[in-house]
């Protein structure tokens, strides 16, 4: 009986006092991160002494030897770059408007990643359509020779603006397919955003084969010439636009993802990723598109070197190419799953800048039913757990490796209203929403690592 | 057992179905407010066409009748002006340098609230303090005839940045009585920010006779300037400072409390409070401050006549002089006293306009243990119920009537920056931030009336 007693006092106590470590140690980080951390000072070098970084670019070179520096200073035991080879995609002149009678009316666009040039100058109708489903009804008939412009709007009474964006993103992505398909000669497409502004959003599209092998010039109208020209064409169904975009594919080169790694004391072959991007795209300064998540992430090893001493091994990830061609992600977990590597899980911070939600955690071997248990102790935070995480870079190291991802989520609201703009920039990161952001995601990295075996 | 079996069904049918409905319910207004609500177009009126608005003050006396006009539009059954008498201060002229040699140096300063003027120029050295502790050690022989500089730091480590400003704000409230018991000849405080810019903060502060009788000039120096000031003060610690404030104190003239209702379908008698206040600082346009606590408000005036009927009588407050002198908040509810009114609880927006965090519902009457049961339901919202609620207008409610109070408490990461400075403008609202919190709102008064009795 009294052995019973001394175990049931004893379990308690032990639980309670290892509650506690955890919180001191949660505070400590995020102590580090509000009042010493160099996420928002690392951010604005990236941002205002290199700027955007196309894939392939002179920029994203320097990018490179820039987080391999930063990774280096910011106390990693080894730093090392993994060869990706990377499209080449740039951006050329592009001029676009409206001829109504003798008057000639600008529209802000900007060509999607990927697109091709109009070669000579496009002079065509528009075709206004809703979906794939309209375009097709429409047929060959009415869209031969015309330029297709698919004004979906965001769904603006979805809370979350990423669902809009998922509802939406296709027609970026393929929308010129399907009008290539019935003949047009160009598509434009409503920018993917909620913000009413003369701004237009980049962002990556394909052309897909299976639905139509001609490559048709495809671009991003901004929200307010969005209205415009459907206001336009309700009025004047006659209305012209004249087009001319030059845009240029080039051959693959080599480029990096950047690895910086703190090694674990007592699992070194086993790893937790921590990673975002370093690519972006080639308007604004890729503040929050993901210069936040790699400035978030180096600082993760600051943290494992000197405020808790990990298990296993802590990765963290540069990703090059995220936003035209995903080459940084397929590499890594290519390369993991080549040399046998033991991977526990990996966490991204692709969603921006913004002040933190919750952390996104998956179901695959119960990480998810562990972590939910840490709520309460994030709750002074402002994070909660939820189920279902990931990110695009490290997708592929489940698709390989079968192991949980994580996603870190800050508020979305707005996020849209600068993705892929010239709007993406420093000035438009918060510091200390930024640091909270880092915080969150080095304390449940360090959860994981203390609890997930 | 058969009817054993029968009970046993039903009631969780019949909880399921309830819940189904209060979900659809929230859902619905959530949709008005984000696609249909307006609530941005009231606060771009309420900021760009009256502007700020102090008690007493030509432009208050706007936003009373813009108050009355828009509740009614807006669909209330009553709308009607409660009388309350409210100070009358006015900022003036107000110049600030520090002088070094021949060179002198211009201070960003803000005169705070019901602050004297200074008379004659003031010019004199500084004396740098952290707390009225170091004052009073440094005593009479040090702080007499000099201006005493209160620069007193936010501590960033406070992940909730209104824990900082109750830290500190005691300095600007009380900091001149102190500073005067030793002699000194003015005050300046630190802004209350953990913003690193040129604008100052201003905010009310009082005299203190138990203190010092003397009323001495009190401002508050900007984030920079106030590095500034302390870093000269290092290297020369004679710098001395010219001074000169102007500000009138007037008699008290009669203002308003804006009241709209929509009466109650079971217990019209029976009263549900919500409200912000129509008043700010007499810098910027008092666009979160409390701007969006009043259109936020009275957007709840159509969801309870167009989308749920209440049971219970829901009042709309657009209260007078929350910025100095809590005239308003004290009227109502002596008024609500005198006429024996029932009230169930009351909710106050005034925490700006941002990205919503959670509702905070107190203990009285048993109401947070309601409440925090439908944190599932609103948790595709991001909106949690926590312990511990009310504010500034609706806590002599509490005081009067002993009712339990409920607090909006939107995301605040950003809200010390603007807070009380010229940059609380319209143009920093983010308008589905604002309609997210107005949802809120609405959605929770609705469960309340459901099921608070």
């Amino acid at each position: 009986m009294k052995k019973i007693i001394q175990y049931l006092i004893f379990i308690p106590l032990f639980l309670a006092s290892q509650e506690r470590e955890d919180s001191i140690m949660i505070n400590k980080i995020y102590d580090y991160f509000l009042s010493e951390s160099n996420c928002y000072e690392n951010l604005r070098y990236l941002c205002k002494k290199i700027g955007h970084r196309l894939s392939g670019s002179v920029n994203a070179q320097k990018a490179v030897e820039w987080a391999y520096k930063t990774m280096k200073q910011t106390g990693a035991d080894t730093v090392y770059l993994q060869k990706v080879k990377v499209p080449i995609w740039k951006r050329g002149y592009t001029e676009c408007k409206l001829m109504l009678k003798d008057k000639s009316i600008p529209i802000n666009v900007l060509a999607l990643g990927n697109s091709v040039s109009s070669g000579e100058k496009i002079v065509a109708e528009i075709i206004e359509v809703k979906d794939e489903i309209e375009l097709a009804k429409l047929g060959e008939e009415k869209v031969k020779n015309k330029i297709v412009f698919f004004n979906v709007k965001f769904n603006p009474k979805n809370v979350s603006t990423s669902k809009s964006y998922g509802e939406c993103v296709k027609y970026r992505y393929i929308g010129a397919s399907y009008a290539a398909k019935y003949g047009a000669k160009a598509c434009l497409v409503r920018s993917m955003t909620l913000c009413n502004n003369h701004s237009p959003h980049t962002g990556n599209m394909s052309y897909d084969d299976k639905i139509s092998k001609v490559k048709i010039p495809a671009l991003a109208v901004s929200y307010r010439d969005a209205d415009t020209i459907a206001l336009l064409l309700k009025i004047h169904p006659d209305v012209k636009m004249e087009l001319y975009t030059e845009n240029f594919t080039l051959d693959s080169v080599e480029s990096f993802n950047v690895i910086g790694e703190v090694k674990g004391s007592k699992y070194p072959d086993r790893f937790i990723t921590i990673g975002g991007h370093l690519d972006s795209w080639d308007v604004g300064e890729g503040a929050h598109d993901d210069g936040a998540g790699i400035v978030q992430s180096i600082e993760a090893i600051y943290v494992f070197k000197n405020i808790y001493r990990p298990k296993n091994t802590i990765r963290v990830v540069a990703f090059m190419n995220e936003e035209n061609g995903l080459m940084g992600g397929k590499v890594y977990a290519l390369e993991a799953k080549r040399k046998n590597e033991k991977h526990i899980t990996a966490i991204e911070t692709d969603a921006g800048g913004f002040t933190p939600r919750y952390i996104g955690v998956d179901t695959t071997r119960g990480l998810y039913q562990l972590c939910e248990k840490w709520n309460s102790l994030f709750e002074p935070y402002y994070i909660q757990i939820k189920k279902g995480g990931g990110g695009a870079d490290i997708s592929p190291l489940k698709k390989l490796l079968g192991i949980p991802l994580c996603g870190y989520e800050p508020d979305n609201q707005r996020y849209f209203d600068i993705h892929h703009t010239k709007e993406d920039v420093f000035e438009n990161v918060h510091k200390r929403e930024l640091e909270l952001g880092g915080a969150a995601i080095s304390a449940f990295v360090m959860m994981v690592d203390r609890y997930f075996e």
